[in-house]
């Protein structure tokens, strides 16, 4: 498992940005644009980017309510509430928290602020591309998590093939795999360990277009893979981090991105939000 | 508790070392020195130090006999035991160990590799402070948790005065407050949440000597200021330390240390092994 500590940098330890993952910045770039309506702002998520819209809203003194299904997990609920956010848990899905967030909007008219598929959350997650290239990224190919394309679209509508970038899905949440397969955006089952991060069922317009245009080489792991480069990365790196985050290590690890001779490779840990809880308060 | 997001910068995660702590430093650099005896190196420890010693020797191919007492803890066991060192769980507390580490360097010329107070280890240590100055480090103040004084008298030796160093012990385990109180090194009970890693009973005459003659501020936390930081290292950072690695950022909570208007301070996390293990097996 030499893999993992060759490759470690500080530099890709998105997982430690405020909220813990990778969503602030989307959050933040949507917030500063102004201007935000009265009403406040709204979000729908698995729970990495309502915590990222509640966080910047309540830095911003903007009133926000965030709608997450019950599979957000108690880790990520308690994030959102200790912002002082208004938090709704919607049963069901994604997709479930995501309809009741558009009605709230209808009936409030607060600013939507979409997870994955507005251009200024995909252009405020590809700041993270820019900042690791201004900080040296050595690696000619970089491994990303998928789950709607928020983050993958932002990165390569900022390299624009500068750097080959490779998309990293779960078998059981596959939207972005599923869409470049088909030629077309399309509906997909979502389920497993990384369901409350990269579990949307259709992947985002942007993204799509992007990976489809830069023909983005979309590889798949098992669950089993995911939980143990996130073990992995406990046991050898001190790093706690979910699953979503473990999950494009895992394509390394488990041999469903093989590098070619002398290719370097950099895989980013972009959320930090397990359920399991270290302490048990 | 805005005081840890402000001060937060990843240069100060010293426990995402190999192995979780500082310690790989001064491991290597007594190591790297040679010449090792046919009978490899034996080091006592209350598992950090051991487990730094266990890698290095595995990475340069010298055999390895580790003391360490019960309380070192699954973590910290597990971690020895995975580089394939010889292990000896010892009775009672770092000082047992270290009795059985000095009759086995009698019986079989093995060299003995002291966890804080040889001129090797020290130095190695205090590798940390130069890279630390060489990114940039901004405070003028920096907060070092003391066990047997390793850590803070490298930093000490390399920095001479050029910042100001405080030595944060818990209240349970203060070696070094008791010698600087006492003008000489004396012996201390103890005990506490971070006994494993800070709980020496008498702390080096190395750090001693420099720590006196750099009149070293020295302040103590209650075990449950540590462990109100190490909780909100997790919540706020999604940084998992053990007691030993917030030691220092419970004196700036809890108000052990209170900087001066204007003062930066920077705060070391040490140590991540705790003794809570995120996953079961």
């Amino acid at each position: 498992m030499e893999i993992a500590l060759v490759g470690f940098r500080r530099e890709s330890l998105e997982h430690l940005q405020h909220t813990g993952s990778f969503k602030a910045r989307g959050a933040f770039n949507t917030l500063i644009r102004g201007p935000v309506p009265e009403a406040g702002v709204v979000a729908a998520s698995g729970g990495n980017h309502g915590a990222a819209v509640a966080f910047a809203a309540a830095r911003l003194g903007i009133p926000a309510q965030i709608f997450v299904p019950e599979l957000a997990g108690a880790s990520k609920i308690a994030l959102i509430e200790r912002t002082g956010a208004s938090l709704t848990v919607v049963p069901g899905q994604y997709a479930d928290a995501l309809e009741a967030a558009l009605a709230y909007e209808a009936r409030t008219g607060a600013m939507q602020v979409h997870a994955y598929d507005a251009p200024a959350t995909v252009a405020g997650q590809g700041t993270l591309a820019r900042e690791w290239e201004a900080q040296g990224l050595a690696a000619g190919t970089v491994l990303i998590a998928v789950g709607g394309g928020g983050l993958i679209g932002g990165s390569l509508a900022w390299w624009q093939g500068a750097r080959k970038v490779v998309a990293v899905e779960p078998e059981t949440s596959c939207s972005l795999h599923a869409a470049l397969a088909a030629g077309r955006v399309v509906d997909v089952e979502v389920s497993g360990v990384a369901a409350n991060a990269l579990g949307s069922r259709r992947c985002g317009d942007i993204c799509f277009g992007l990976a489809q245009e830069l023909r983005v080489p979309s590889v798949l792991v098992t669950d089993a893979a995911i939980v143990e480069a996130q073990r992995l990365l406990w046991r050898e790196a001190r790093l706690l981090v979910e699953p979503a985050g473990a999950t494009a290590l895992a394509a390394l690890l488990s041999g469903a991105y093989v590098p070619g001779p002398g290719e370097k490779v950099a895989v980013l840990l972009c959320g930090a939000n397990p359920v399991i809880e270290p302490f048990s308060d």
